[in-house]
């Protein structure tokens, strides 16, 4: 994961990871392994390992020489599948590596490459996973969360797939946080019927912090995976701002709400299915609608379409700007104010521009329009007012929902990927595939 | 406030609102006077009270006749001021009509005209407010919030300011729910040197039904802007789902987080200024750290540039819809994944696509960039990851800022209504001019 710039040095003096290299910076030349880059940070300088064991970063540019000085052995980074030694006690829980805050940790001072996804490095980072379950481990990507894209999820969920099949009893995914739920979303559309947990996970505070929460977080989700009744997609994350348990969320109803904090992920107009507690391997249920774990066949259906937009309407908005969208986008979610409004200058101000007149060019021109609430909480009432309305006879799809901007966007990828017929696409958004349209909202669960 | 339709056919008679009037549909024909339209969900009726004291609504339409029968007095809803009876030991309170649930109420049963805002009324509906203060009404508009806009802000602070110079002891502005924090931050920058209390009020359920919170709203709104210290903009809502206390929020620091829930607003990033109980006029201060009352001149400062954009970052989003932005707006606000990110690409696979050479384009073009958290509490660092020092080295601002997006919004349409420099713009938006920047956020008000 090296920039573009070195991948191209290497590539032309046909140098791999692994290879011993000479380079030469400055009059100094530096010899040993080339090490991956795997802090995602700096990828703009090589990593070399030399003989005496330290590790130095070169920062490559104009004047910086690479020699190649010998083979190194093979190493590959994707899809380096090893199984665990098996103890027929427990069960398996593959965990999978995305990439993020949970999967960069730094090991400079082993010789070892991505050691984190072997099971015996796993268990050497995370020794508390061996009381839980047997475990095998695979990096897939190794990306920012925000560089995750409907495409990386396609694969993701084939992995998952994949694992189950072969006889996982339950799938790990570390992601990093920014677009979590995203995927999350986007897993319990794919994953159809599924028979077992799929749990993603993430940190905030990387392994070099005393107040990373990665070996918690890690340890619940592995628990959920192996142990927990809950076969779903789901976030797994720290609970409260203390090291003492995590909330099982629910995949397609869960956000990101602050920046920074290790409480940061919260349920959205549900409980989570569960608390997983740190020092103990029970899991404590919330809630009781979930599919239970069984021995039906996982469908796959990782058809997508990823023409999809978000825009936030705000005073402000322009008309424009929303016309504009369907040169970009196959399909537009809207996260409007309040129940899932727009501007409609029903007084014809000449200051004031109605979006009504876009909304309804859209949906002529064959865009499906969905409104999400900007409120984040709540459920949508298109009938309340007249900006509702006038909405709902433009067209727009999503009136009673309670689902997440994020969800809505997401659910209108994977609907497009199967359909582009608008009275289908109507049909398919309002039914309910993965428990991203509650029935009751339960109370308790705002702002908890 | 009736549709375009209606209003054409009134116009092309010379009929006016209070004129005695005949329509005939169906060969049926109703004599009385004519209504104003007050409530917002149907302006396409046509409203006659009739002589023995019943109203009754008309949908209007084709076949439908007006006649004229005789005209009226003169009625205007707009700037209908009417100063309050004077009880020397209390102090004054203007209440301003802005529209939305609060001031929606209809009163079909007199033949009174917009009746909340003359004091009499007021008193008459709110009897509370007695104990209070004096009061005065005036209506600015009568539009729902997501009708509002920057030119409605603008006659919004100007008003204000009015009222205070003129010796109002604090205001009271009645506004719909969707947009009020958009309006209450543009206040905050608008009035600065605020010598008094400037709060803005609405209701999530109208008071029609019994659950209706505009009385408790209300009367807590008065309550603050008549007794309490806090000389800012703020935002007084029901605080909890019983009918016990409002809080009283920093008005740029606040949000609508939940579509129905009458306990919906919710500080974000700090504590409400004050406890404001419906039982009983003691204010309960939970800060100290807001402008006092004083005999200071308040400063109008309502310059405003409409033209900013607010786009959220998400998988899927496209670098060429907010390239295309530019020709919309002049300033962009981005609302961002985690600490403040977009997708950088830095692996340069196919289907991922970065968005840092849209935000360089814009920046490069004069459109200032602003960047704000898609998670909306916590506080943004564009030092901990490369996407977020990248989009530095692209010339976003706002490291470091915990804005809300919709108040980094409404900064920088303010900004900008001041300067088009954009080292100026940078100077501007670092420069905490309404508290909107928080140099430590109080761990204990998150999700409160």
């Amino acid at each position: 994961m090296y920039s573009l710039d070195i991948d191209r040095a290497l590539k032309a003096k046909k140098i791999s990871v692994g290879d011993r290299v000479g380079v030469t910076k400055d009059g100094f030349t530096v010899e040993g392994m080339l090490l991956p880059r795997i802090e995602l940070s700096d990828t703009s300088s090589l990593v070399i390992k030399q003989d005496n064991g330290y590790n130095v970063g070169i920062r490559y540019g104009k004047g910086v020489e690479i020699e190649f000085l010998g083979k190194g052995k093979a190493v590959s980074h994707r899809h380096a599948v090893v199984e665990a030694q098996h103890d027929s006690k427990k069960p398996l829980v593959s965990i999978m590596g995305a990439g993020g805050t949970i999967a960069s940790r730094v090991e400079y001072d082993t010789g070892a490459v991505f050691p984190e996804f072997s099971p015996g490095d796993l268990l050497k980072s995370f020794p508390q996973l061996k009381g839980i379950a047997n475990v095998k481990g695979r990096e897939l990507f190794r990306l920012f969360s925000e560089d995750m894209t409907p495409e990386h999820w396609k694969i993701i969920a084939k992995e998952s797939a994949r694992e189950i099949e072969s006889g996982a009893d339950g799938v790990v995914l570390m992601h990093g946080t920014d677009t979590m739920n995203y995927t999350a979303a986007a897993l319990s559309f794919m994953l159809q019927s599924l028979p077992a947990p799929v749990v993603v996970v993430g940190a905030q505070r990387s392994s070099d912090r005393g107040s990373s929460d990665n070996l918690m977080n890690l340890v619940c989700a592995t628990n959920a995976a192996a142990h927990s009744d809950v076969a779903e997609v789901s976030v797994c994350m720290h609970a409260t701002s203390n090291d003492d348990y995590c909330y099982l969320h629910q995949g397609n109803k869960v956000r990101k709400m602050h920046t920074s904090r290790r409480d940061a992920f919260r349920s959205i107009n549900t409980l989570p299915y569960a608390k997983l507690w740190f020092s103990d391997a029970k899991v404590e249920y919330l809630r009781s609608d979930y599919s239970k774990r069984s021995g039906r066949k996982i469908r796959l259906d990782d058809k997508m379409n990823p023409d999809v937009g978000l825009i936030q309407i705000h005073p402000g908005i322009k008309p424009e700007l929303i016309e504009a969208s369907k040169k970009f986008f196959d399909g537009v979610v809207l996260s409007g104010t309040g129940l899932g409004h727009v501007p409609t200058n029903p007084s014809n101000e000449k200051f004031a521009q109605s979006v009504v007149p876009a909304v309804r060019s859209l949906v002529d021109s064959g865009v499906p329009v969905v409104m999400a609430p900007q409120t984040i909480y709540g459920r949508l009432d298109l009938n309340v007012y007249s900006a509702g309305r006038l909405l709902k006879q433009a067209g727009v799809i999503g009136d009673g929902a309670d689902w997440l901007p994020e969800t809505a966007l997401v659910k209108l990828m994977w609907v497009l990927g199967h359909t582009k017929d608008m009275d289908k696409v109507r049909e398919m958004m309002s039914t309910n595939f993965a428990g991203e349209l509650s029935k009751d909202i339960e109370p308790s669960s705002f702002l908890v």
